[in-house]
């Protein structure tokens, strides 16, 4: 039996994983749950996620209940399209490049988890629903500063960590691409904004339902 | 010219690279800023680390800006004590390993930081000194939901990610053994408590300043 990955359609942690799989051609068994009437808080999904959050993958005795950790499982264990090469490039065999990516998978959690994700939350869901005023001003503050810290980078270079893309790319992407969702514009941004049409072109990119269509 | 960290010795997350160096036998060149009096915000350090934070690596081409970034460079980088094999012991070689071990330090960066690390900055040392009462109360409520959820793992285990000590048990020690200093109790926590006694006493073990005493 191969990893169960268990994810809701809503969620942009959820899509990291279904755009690497489709990048890297991996068949994955889905147990989609339905977030919004808490099917992630259950006494039985919190046996196997005591985080309660999504997306969670188990294989075995192994469990991942942090999206850009399913991104290392999927691109560590799995070869590029047409190469026999494990890990993928979205990966690294390499430590110093491996900690390279790592520095951006950090960034993820304590930058855009926080910011980008929870403006966007809020406004496109209303969740969740007994968010404050302040709460999400400061949101929205350290949105900005996300965004600026990735400008940087991106002047000077075409992907995040390396030279060619990575999981840290896939695990940036969608929330900054989803920003104008939570009234965070990224016209000052055109470094970014070129970044986000070089994700959209790599082969085997899915969309996500609302990325181009903000509302 | 080998690395160079920047650092301060107030900051939970710079011990965290002082503690592995040590367990790990490797000397860092050290640069040390005054934190509280904004040496981490000025031009001289954006230029160098556009998040204005600490811990910072810098070896030639490469920046580091999480701490557990440089925990998995300097892991991946270097052997065990007494040992030839890179990586250390405290990283791994193989895939599966380390998306086991990203996926607690993505918890570091999600659960604690923004929990047991903001209530011990506000309560410890007023900082950020405009916090409100609120974000302290939530941060407090995060921390012991992020202690209920190491409890739920260690009650199993006796490190977080593998059956040995890794970067991700390091990276999460030092704000879970200061919790009190930020009016957290591990009282409740008796396999986290046990799991704090572990790494203390890991060979090449150094205490951060009111670790022990907290204030």
């Amino acid at each position: 039996m191969g990893p169960k990955l268990y994810c809701c359609p809503e969620s942009g942690n959820c899509y990291k994983v279904r755009l690497l799989a489709s990048l890297l051609d991996i068949s994955l068994e889905k147990v989609e749950l339905d977030f919004f009437h808490g099917a992630h808080k259950t006494p039985e999904f919190l046996a196997i996620n005591p985080k309660g959050e999504l997306p969670a993958l188990v294989d075995g005795d192994i469990l991942l209940t942090d999206s850009s950790a399913v991104l290392v499982y999927l691109a560590g264990t799995h070869p590029d399209p047409g190469s026999s090469k494990t890990p993928s490039n979205y990966w690294s065999a390499e430590a110093v490049e491996q900690a390279q990516i790592v520095d951006w998978l950090a960034f993820t959690a304590s930058y855009i988890s926080g910011s980008l994700s929870k403006a966007r939350a809020f406004k496109a869901f209303n969740w969740p629903p007994n968010t404050s005023e302040e709460s999400i001003k400061e949101a929205k503050a350290r949105g900005v500063k996300s965004l600026k810290v990735l400008e940087t980078k991106l002047e000077k270079s075409d992907w995040l960590a390396l030279g060619r893309p990575t999981v840290a790319d896939i695990a940036i992407y969608v929330y900054v691409a989803l920003a104008p969702m939570g009234d965070i514009s990224l016209e000052p941004f055109a470094a970014v904004k070129a970044w986000l049409e070089r994700v959209k072109a790599l082969p085997g990119y899915i969309p996500l339902t609302g990325l181009d269509q903000p509302f």
